[in-house]
């Protein structure tokens, strides 16, 4: 399995934490849009990638989001729209999973499993990659995703730590998820627990399908993309996945989830970027989509009369040309870097991506 | 390996918690001294073992330290020391920590491990197990202990979390044992980081023959034990170990401990206990004692001219007579329970302490 870690601006004692939290095997591809100044944030973090990897015997590949050798390798693999107006890739959570995916689809590796770098606990991170490997294993299915719905959240409250079962923002999310869902059904649900799962997995076979949304609609979209691509209601339009057949199993874990506390406007863009990928879908009935403009406009987040925007969503990574991805990273992208765990025992070297062995994509 | 859980009033959620974190492979043995009254907690702890053990395929045990058969049992099989004037075991965390020992002896394992109950993070429970496991197996002998320094602990300052790296207490207690050493060698050293480390395990081997101390002395104690016994300091009395030969791994965790905040007149209490056992220990040298003395004096803890005050020490559970003290345990001890993890998958019974297989200790 390939791990991928989005970081932005976490410190270098919380990112090694995250990193000894994931298991041996598993590889890691750290993907980071930290600043540049006042201090190169990019060079602490690959430098703390290396360490770890030379003592840990570990393997890595890390890279930076505003790398314009990054942008020019996507563009020549096909995917355009992921370049914004200064002709660097654009910024957002969704864009830095999508270079995940791409990077970790040219490794040939089977799995994909994303960690959020903002953990304190290691442990949990460790518990996340056993459970990912654990659904995965039991859904028995090349289509298949594995979403985790944290045991707890910690917070502070009257100077002492409070264990919250719900999320500020996947509360709401998942509302509307479940309200998409009981409307086709005509029965009130709770099924959905992770719209807002930042730390999911998936099989790349699936993962190569899906199509991202940018910044933090990416989660619920996925939700979203896969009700339309595979869930019967629309006509299907990939002959090799059948209606229904891609398993999502929701694991509930034994760790709280333990992480930086970003602040209620983070929260409000949250929820509402989730409810206008909900909104836009060709699958969410009418009565869906009237009552998210009233819950938005009652949450002053919506003018009324007004439609919620659109989020940006991309093609599937499968479309992509990896090889031409590759070449252009190896010749232009500065930052990156490819750490082979092997070499600092000796052995002899085996970077995690080897040109000769990437797969060709078939999306 | 057997993992004893000595538990005193901690909630339901967390003690599962901690039993979640505790490889599957592991033995369970809660110690509980929790509160009867106004309701039965130990009732509520050993129904949860029963719960976890019976979905999760595990195997327990647990007492409770004031059952009044568990007193008998431990007099008959000739631990007399332990038991209070109102003839049932004192009350202690030494005390519980020895009633583990002794029900770990009982099962023919060869490595014993404590955690602490009131761990918020399962996580970190399953990193200290495999700690002890890889440390236990570095150190490569029969007499072997590995001792536990978390990485950090959170604690709440102006609203937000600091990680802090020292304990109230250990910070005390690592300073006594180590000047302790100093006096020998003339080297000031810091190599002691796990005073009052209450997660450590050993083998039994070593186990059956350290004596331990009552109360929150316990822990510190184990250290001057060993100095004693092992140490080369006074002459050896036991053929079998050679001076020095018992290595004690202190390994340091990537997980916070994050645990019950027991307010300051606990930590005072620890702190005093520690420097009550190096204060009498024999091995200790003269000026380290006045030192002692007169810290624990600015310290407002001794009025000037006073000793301090000597800490309960027990024989070794080797010299007990275990299968007298199953026996005791099976027949009066009502709070004594045996889980058995087959059973609840069809599998044919298989307590975790066979009569037949006690082993016969020989300190």
């Amino acid at each position: 399995m390939v791990i991928v870690v989005p970081c932005m601006n976490e410190t270098r004692s919380v990112i090694e934490g995250v990193l000894s939290g994931i298991p041996h095997d598993c590889l890691i591809v750290l993907v980071s849009n930290s600043d540049k100044l006042p201090v190169d944030r990019y060079e602490i973090e690959a430098q703390t990638l290396e360490q770890f990897c030379r003592l840990a015997g570990r393997s890595a590949i890390a890279v930076h989001q505003k790398d314009p050798g990054l942008a020019a390798a996507f563009k020549a693999a096909g995917m355009e729209d992921l370049i914004g107006e200064d002709g660097l890739v654009r910024n957002g959570k969704g864009e830095a999973m999508l270079i995940g995916m791409a990077v970790a689809a040219m490794t040939g590796r089977r799995y994909l499993g994303y960690v959020d770098a903002d953990n304190y606990v290691p442990g949990a991170v460790h518990e996340y990659c056993k459970a990912y490997a654990a659904g995965l294993h039991l859904a028995d299915s090349p289509y298949s995703m594995v979403r985790i719905s944290w045991h707890s959240k910690p917070k502070l409250r009257d100077g002492r730590l409070f264990f919250s079962r719900k999320g500020r923002s996947s509360q709401i999310t998942n509302e509307w998820l479940n309200r998409f869902l009981a409307e086709y059904s005509g029965f009130g649900t709770e099924v959905i627990a992770t719209g807002n799962a930042g730390e999911h997995a998936m099989s790349l076979a699936l993962g190569l399908k899906l199509r991202l949304a940018g910044g933090f609609a990416v989660e619920p979209y996925e939700y979203m993309d896969m009700f339309e691509q595979f869930g019967g209601i629309l006509e299907s339009t990939d002959p090799d996945v059948m209606a229904g057949s891609v398993p999502v199993l929701q694991i509930e874990t034994r760790n709280p989830h333990f992480h930086d506390n970003k602040g209620e406007e983070h929260v409000q863009g949250m929820r509402m970027q989730a409810l206008n990928v909900v909104y836009h879908s060709p699958v969410t009935l009418p009565s869906v989509r009237q009552a998210i403009v009233d819950f938005m406009v009652s949450q002053g987040a919506l003018e009324l009369g007004q439609e919620p925007p659109r989020e940006r969503v991309y093609p599937p990574v499968g479309s992509l040309d990896l090889e031409l991805l590759y070449d252009g990273l190896d010749a232009e992208a500065q930052t990156f870097r490819q750490f082979d765990g092997g070499a600092s025992a000796g052995l002899p070297p085996s970077p995690p991506i080897a040109r000769e062995s990437i797969p060709r994509t078939t999306v």
